[in-house]
C-alpha cells in the first residue's frame, strides 16, 4: 500500500463487481448532493432504504459482469435485481455506466480505451437486453427522433425486431440518444466519469465529501439530461448557474440541497456520473 | 405477495445472502440508534462509509454461508472480506448471529429450532475458523474464566491447539462465554433476534424507523456486552435505564443519540442483536 511516485496507484482490496456495488452505496450517501436522496434527503416516494435495497439486487448482475457476460446480459440482471424493493427507479442510469466499467476493469484495463473497447464490441444481442430492461423499470426519458420512433425504449421488447432488422447495436442506440448525458459517456470515452474519478483522487478527506463536491462540480458544468427531460432547458440551465454559484460553499451547497428537493428538481443523470466516476476512484484505490 | 390470513408471510424477493447483506446496511442506517453509527451520526474514527465497504465485503462470507459452507468457513471469509475498510471492526458481532441465521434460512428454515440446529452442529473446525477470524480484527472482549484462559479469543489461532485437545466445537465456545449478548444468543434459540424481528414487523411506516425503535426497545430491555466490557457494570446499568425512559418520545432519543457519542458509549452488542432480527423480518417479508 506504498506509493511509489506520481502515477502510482494502490490497488483496490475488492473486485471490480463489489467496487460497483460500493460505488452504488458511497453514491446516495455523499451528502449534500443538491436534489437527490443522500445520507440527509429523502424524497416524497424515493427512500435512502430504496437506494440500499437496489445495491444489494445489483450485485449478482455485476458479478456476472465481472465474470464477462455480456453487457446487455449483466446489465438486464441488476436491474431486475434492483427492482427488488418499492422505490421504483434507482440505480437504471448508474448501472448503464458501471456495466461496462466492471467489464473493463476485470479485463484489467479500466480506462477509457478499456471501457471505449468494451462498449464498441456491444452487439445487437445486447441491444435486445439493453430494451428488455425498460420492462423491469419506469425510466424517465425525452422522445426519441422521429426515424427512431419505433426504436422508443419505453417500447421495451417489442422494439426488439426493429433492432434485429436494422442491425443496431447496444453502441448504435447510445449513438442516436442526442443529448442524454449517459449516452454521451458511452459515446464519448467516459471523460465526464474519469475526469471527476481524478477529481475524487485528489481531493482532501472523507470518500462521501469527496463524492459531494465532486457531485457540485459535475452539477455547475453541465446541464443533467434528468432535470431537462424533467423540467425543460430553462430549469436545467438554472439548475447550472445555482450549482456554479454555490459551489465552494458548503453552507449554500446544503441550502442548494433542500431548496432542490423542495422544488422537485431532480439532477438523477449527475448523479449516475458520480457513480461511475467513484467506481473508478475505488479501482484506483482511493481510501474507504 | 398477497396475505392470507394469520401467520401467512410475504416471500422475500431476495436470496438470504442478499437479506444479510441489506441487515448490515439498513441496521447503519437505522436512526436514531443511540450511541452507534448510524445514517444521522458518524464515531470518530468510525464512520458510515467504513460499515458501507464492510457490507459490501462480507458478501462473499454470506453467499458461501447460502450455499452450505461450514459456519465457520463463512464466517471467516465474511470477516475477512469486512476487514477491506479503514474503519476497523464494523460487523464482527452482526456476521456471527448472521451466518448461522443465514444457513437456516438457506436450508428453509430461518427459525428458532432451524438455527438451533445450525449451531449445535457445529464443529471443532468451526471452532477453529473462528478463532483464525480474531486475526483480521480488534474485538473489545472481556477476560474469560480462568480454566479458559488458554482459549482467550485474542490468542488467535494459538488457541487451536488447545481446542482441538479439549475437542471443543464453536457451539461449546459460545456455551462457555458467560454474559456475552451475542453468544446467549446463539445458545439461547436467538430469542431477543426473534423476537425483536416480530416487533419491527408488527409496527408501521418506514423499514429503517422500524429498527430504530425495535433498537432502543432492546436497550432499554438488557445490558448491552459492549458497554459492559468498555465502561463497565454500573454504566452498563444506566444505559439500559435511560434508554428505558427515553423509549417512546422521539425527541428524548435523539437527544440520548447525541449524549451517548459524546460520552463514548456504543451498545454495539444491541445493533448486532437488531441487525439480526432486520434479517430475519427480511426473510419473513417485511417491505423495503
Amino acid at each position: 500500500m506504498s506509493d511509489d511516485g506520481p502515477g502510482a496507484r494502490r490497488e483496490s482490496p475488492r473486485t471490480p463487481a463489489e467496487n460497483a456495488e460500493l460505488a452504488l452505496l458511497l453514491e446516495v450517501s455523499a451528502t449534500p448532493k443538491p436534489g437527490n436522496v443522500d445520507r440527509g434527503h429523502d424524497l416524497s416516494d424515493l427512500r435512502f432504504e430504496h437506494f440500499l435495497a437496489g445495491a444489494v439486487g445489483s450485485g449478482e448482475g455485476l458479478r456476472r459482469a465481472e465474470s464477462g457476460a455480456p453487457v446487455g446480459v449483466a446489465f438486464e440482471r441488476a436491474v431486475r435485481g434492483m427492482r427488488t424493493q418499492e422505490g421504483g427507479n434507482t440505480q437504471f442510469g448508474c448501472l448503464l455506466l458501471l456495466v461496462p466499467l466492471v467489464r473493463a476493469a476485470a479485463a484489467g484495463d479500466p480506462t477509457a480505451s478499456g471501457v471505449t473497447d468494451v462498449v464498441e464490441s456491444t452487439t445487437v444481442a445486447d441491444a435486445a437486453d439493453f430494451y428488455r430492461s425498460f420492462e423491469h423499470v419506469d425510466v424517465a426519458v425525452s422522445d426519441p427522433p422521429e426515424d427512431f420512433d419505433a426504436l422508443d425504449v419505453r417500447r421495451g421488447s417489442d422494439a426488439i425486431p426493429t433492432l434485429r432488422e436494422r442491425g443496431l447495436t447496444l453502441f448504435d442506440v447510445m449513438a442516436a440518444s442526442d443529448g442524454d448525458g449517459n449516452a454521451a459517456e458511452w459515446t464519448g470515452g467516459f471523460s465526464r466519469t474519469f475526469t471527476a474519478a481524478e477529481d475524487i483522487l485528489a481531493d482532501d478527506g472523507p470518500v462521501l465529501d469527496r463524492i459531494s463536491r465532486a457531485f457540485v462540480r459535475l452539477l455547475a458544468e453541465q446541464e443533467d439530461t434528468l432535470v431537462r427531460t424533467k423540467h425543460g432547458p430553462d430549469v436545467a440551465a438554472d439548475v447550472v448557474r445555482r450549482a456554479a454559484e454555490a459551489r465552494g460553499d458548503p453552507e449554500a451547497v446544503a441550502e442548494l440541497a433542500d431548496a432542490f428537493v423542495a422544488e422537485g428538481i431532480n439532477p438523477g443523470t449527475t448523479a449516475d456520473v458520480v457513480c461511475a466516476a467513484t467506481f473508478v476512484a475505488l479501482e484506483r484505490g482511493v481510501s474507504v
